[in-house]
């Protein structure tokens, strides 16, 4: 005999791994909005923004990003809680600031998922690594400067005893690079790529809080970014973009209606 | 004495460099979607993909991929074309495939504009060098995988004399290498990377029409992809996803909820 009274399972609920864009609640596609409105729980950190956040109903967020106390959340706490919620049958929306295979740890996320037989599906957010730069009027490619562009993280895992990131290789390919959460360790980095044979004067910008409304822009070369940052007191969530690209602000920005208004003040 | 009688010009109208994402019309953003409907003119080419342009009303869409005759247009010509609009006044929306200055030539169009004193705005779009492997389950960086990732194109401009893809220095690298538009030319980029000391079991995946109704996925390695790649006769547009990550398909893909249903079929 069964029935509801033994409390049969529910159907699993599926996980959706989303994300949520550089920060500016427009920049989210149409697919995550509806994600967002069709949630029973939203999973998420402080990355978002506070626009995109506070859009979303309290009673249906969880934060994951810190515990009672400041400690972080565990990644492990995170996974399970994603399976404990999808095995109630709930419709969980995991919220991720930019993409959430870019740096996001989604990658993980789904391979728990997957080994706990939980349905998931990814759904692609514009990641500020390519957004940050635009708005602020910077291509991360042109046929003129490069023919690549790659992505790093300037804040690496800190259980790593060395970086796992060859700077060096990066300058040889001569594409624009960009690093994500690189405020911190921008005099590590701009000194690598000096080292590796990169110009000083090759322009460098930093695009801090990309596409919120207090977004700030500021520019200089690898040789005097940092001086640049301890001016501005540029502060994380920023972005880092360094190659020929980065030039093209000064030649654009007087008719970048993103600037005009939108996004924040020219510092 | 002045009056409309005398053709009194109107004020310049925005240029919108917006993109459409990689073909999923719920992957636009509610900014490009708002945007295309208050738009006067939208100038496109065939890379947004047949359901994003078919939901554009003809009367507004102007094709600039392609030339009565079959002839390419000119990147001139748009150019041109988008400064003639805005100084009629009109709302104009240059829609592209992708993200605008992800090698779509956003960042020539912008500086055009610049110099012509029109006022453009840029309008992030998902690339699909994130969004297709991340919808064939795989994420483009994953900590026990790689540090980085790096977006190149395999279809360079034919006037290039030779490559200037330096895919030594991005085999050196240790991350994540994405080729965009990169079916045609894959045995020769294959082959540069083993020569620069890729192992030849490094796990490759393409991704042909992303996100689209029809989309298709194929896997294999560094040695056999060229092979996978006839037998199943991939096709362009495509993605190559190079690196320990596009073996992260195979642990998640029963669970990969892309793929039951809503983007195509796997080969």
């Amino acid at each position: 005999m069964s029935g509801a009274d033994e409390g049969e399972d529910p159907p699993v609920g599926t996980v959706y791994l989303v994300g949520s864009g550089p920060g500016d609640p427009e920049l989210m596609t149409v697919k995550a909005k509806r994600l967002l409105e069709e949630a029973d729980v939203v999973l998420h950190d402080k990355l978002p923004g506070p626009e995109i956040l506070g859009s979303i109903p309290e009673a249906k967020r969880e934060d994951v990003g810190k515990r009672a106390g400041g400690e972080r959340t565990s990644q492990e706490y995170t996974n399970d809680r994603l399976v404990e919620l999808a095995r109630e049958g709930k419709r969980v929306v995991r919220l991720k600031g930019g993409d959430p295979f870019v740096f996001g740890r989604g990658g993980e996320e789904a391979e728990h998922l997957a080994s706990e037989g939980i349905p998931f599906e990814y759904v692609p957010g514009i990641t500020s690594a390519i957004a940050g730069p635009g708005v602020a009027g910077i291509p991360v490619t042109h046929r003129d400067h490069t023919s690549s562009v790659s992505f790093v993280t300037g804040h690496e895992d800190p259980t790593k005893e060395e970086s796992m990131v060859d700077w060096e290789a990066l300058a040889a390919t001569g594409g624009t690079i960009v690093v994500l959460m690189g405020v911190g360790k921008l005099p590590a980095y701009t000194d690598a790529l000096r080292e590796a044979g990169m110009a000083g004067d090759t322009p460098v910008a930093l695009v801090e809080r990309a596409t919120w409304p207090d977004q700030r822009v500021a520019t200089g070369t690898l040789d005097t970014i940092v001086d640049v940052r301890d001016r501005e007191g540029i502060e994380p969530p920023a972005i880092t973009v360094i190659g020929g690209v980065a030039g093209t602000r000064e030649r654009v920005r007087e008719f970048l209606a993103n600037e005009l208004g939108e996004y924040g003040d020219e510092t």
